[in-house]
């Protein structure tokens, strides 16, 4: 624990005391709060659109790029669809309360697992002010109080948009301090939250690998790992082609700045002469640069694709390109497939093209990953598709959570245990 | 990530490619390996007695306390014991292969949330050999590799049950390196295994709170806390003064040395004057020592028991004693109770004894621990009690496992989502 007298420690001492009123409020009460933030943030837009101007002002004199700047920026119709998610998560089932398990006891106690908010949730995260209020929702639905540590240069941003959240919670009857900015602009207030434990219960890191590295090793806090996704997709022998092909620029292209977003395609030695010609055109066709190893080189060249096929390095195998580049290998087998995911592999989303079953089942039996996809493409891994309403983030560790994170991995659990005297 | 050279890291990296091979086993080829795991225990008794007898002359000579050589004496029925123990754990149900949630999507993709080994699991505990053999049953039944670092005063004991279970998975068809004692007896090999974050998925510390601390502080591979209990027994202005006094004397005084022993007693003002001249006296036949505030203390005065009640200090609040002691204080209402515990708790296990319902519920509710007990003793927590068939630990964090953990909790999962083409 840090310095009993400094401001992020203080910050931290007082989302505790607010988690501890948060934990038994009822869902009615917490819905309540969570629409009545999305009317203060309708109403006051005026207010929001000027101080987030005041941080694209900054960026842009900073020579920030204009996809950042495009990110940072609040608008009217910007700050309205943020609304509509609040009450969206409003909508959601509370996980609180939830019984996960339950049962007589053969000495006649009564065990009953349930679930119980998490208490103080740390999020850090980027220049993205819509995660501001999208953390804050769904902390709040789940019972926990939160420490938003966003990017300095969004500060002025997530000061005019938690003071908001502030005042609407506070009218609503829960304490102010179950959502708070963490106090300072230096990275000073990022380590002091990092080292926080017994005070913050988790730290989620949003964002660029860097920054997840940094929360990682230096954090005391308990912390979800999230987002790196070095994902592949793996065309085997037994293939249908054109599935292949559509799966693989999907994977790649559709949305290529996204942590599931494929990075590498691997290609089985007994389909390539017939599947690589066809996916090199249509990677081509997306404006996707190829990586290649000699193998794919050597096809490239024999089909004379319009591609851009250049070497690849071992980095290549290594690197989450988040852009319209994919690093390809030819492989021997599946098993060498699974042995260079195995190696290379950030444990995201992995995914198999095959008809063969036995294929199929092994594939999914031997790659470690939060997601393993059969015949789909690897975008599908994202807490909207899976259909659990929201997401605070992916998860790419094992400890409490893997894959999309909804509302009842910001959850941890209580026994609770009734007798009539029991003693042992 | 440690030196790659490193004995500690070469350990971690072959555990890293045995737990790929156990991943997929199927039940019968693990409890199969347990099963051989228990034959080989009983027939090399002889050799595993003789080890253990260097380790115990050593501490002998070492003027270790009796109670801390018998913890470390192995004998042939201790041996059988422990076998026993083993055969138990192949009889349990496997976690791994469990079908979490499953459902077809709106557009059609199928998808599974299955339950899937953690991997490499970390053991650090103290001069206990029956940790050694438990610990890799239960991570070889939930398809992980372990790396076990006992105590170095059990280091002779601990190389010679590691050989005999390497011995007997290898025999029964399993990576030998799937069960490994850590290389080297110095506090170095602790904080290597520390930091080989990305080789070990997990470490969970087992033993005493400096230990505890030291590795939750220093590790970058994620920790599962464990242990630590300071417990309290909370008497209700309602409460059943029979049913009180024996739910205090079993929580306290039926096993001191152990972590879901309570250690504060708390006593509503309004049921003082009946419930403490009972209690009192009953403590003292118990053989307590009690470490009151000043309105115990008067209690004590002027109902003129036998027991011994001293003065408590702030000290005493926070204390663990793990022996015949006891803190002790009166307090105002229920919720100066719950503000009680919730400054002074470890999180372990907290009862109340009530008659009212209104009490026991909002006790559960407000308090914020692993295990809440209404009108049954402390001591009930532990997987045993709880049915769990197994323990590896009792977990006073809220990520990933809270409470007693089985082999569900060293398990972690992957979505498996299958379609037939499906792109976004």
């Amino acid at each position: 624990m840090g310095n009993g007298t400094s401001a992020v420690v203080d910050a931290a001492q007082r989302a505790r005391v607010a988690a501890a009123d948060l934990a038994p409020l009822a869902r009615a009460t917490k819905d309540a709060a969570l629409h009545a933030i999305a009317a203060a943030l309708e109403n006051r837009t005026a207010e929001l659109v000027s101080a987030n101007a005041d941080d694209v002002a900054r960026a842009a004199d900073a020579g920030t790029s204009p996809a950042i700047v495009d990110r940072l920026t609040l608008t009217a119709e910007r700050i309205a669809a943020i609304a509509a998610d609040v009450r969206h998560v409003a909508g959601l089932p509370d996980p609180v309360g939830e019984v996960l398990r339950g049962s007589t006891l053969p000495n006649g106690l009564d065990l009953r697992q349930v679930r119980v908010p998490l208490g103080v949730v740390g999020i850090i995260y980027e220049a993205r002010p819509n995660v501001t209020v999208d953390a804050a929702a769904l902390c709040l639905k789940s019972g926990n109080a939160v420490l938003l540590r966003g990017s300095s240069s969004a500060y002025s941003s997530n000061t005019a948009l938690v003071a908001v959240l502030r005042d609407a919670i506070a009218a609503a009857g829960l304490p102010a301090d179950a959502v708070q900015l963490v106090p300072g602009e230096s990275r000073d207030s990022v380590t002091e939250l990092m080292r926080a434990r017994g005070l913050v219960d988790v730290l989620i890191p949003r964002g660029g690998a860097s920054l997840i590295r940094t929360v990682v090793e230096g954090s005391t806090v308990p912390v979800i790992e999230t987002g790196t996704g070095n994902c592949h997709v793996y065309v085997d022998a037994a293939a249908d082609i054109d599935m292949a092909v559509d799966i693989l620029v999907n994977s790649k292209a559709q949305r290529p700045s996204v942590c599931n977003a494929a990075e590498t395609l691997l290609v089985h030695r007994d389909i390539a002469a017939r599947f690589l010609p066809r996916a090199l055109d249509a990677l081509a066709d997306a404006g996707v640069t190829v990586h290649g190893d000699p193998a794919v080189l050597a096809a490239a060249e024999a089909s004379g694709t319009k591609a851009a096929v250049i070497a690849a390095t071992d980095e290549d195998w290594a690197t989450e390109y988040l852009s319209y580049d994919l690093a390809a290998a030819v492989v021997d087998s599946l098993d060498a497939a699974v042995a260079h995911i195995r190696r290379w592999s950030s444990g995201h989303t992995e995914a198999i093209v095959t008809s063969s079953q036995p294929a199929a089942r092994r594939f999914t039996q031997l790659v470690d990953a939060a997601a393993v996809m059969v015949n789909a493409s690897t975008r599908f891994t994202d807490g909207g598709q899976f259909g659990f309403g929201a997401e605070i983030g992916i998860s790419t560790q094992k400890l409490h959570a893997r894959g999309p994170m909804g509302l009842p991995e910001l959850t941890s659990t209580k026994f609770v245990v009734t007798g009539d005297g029991h003693t042992r």
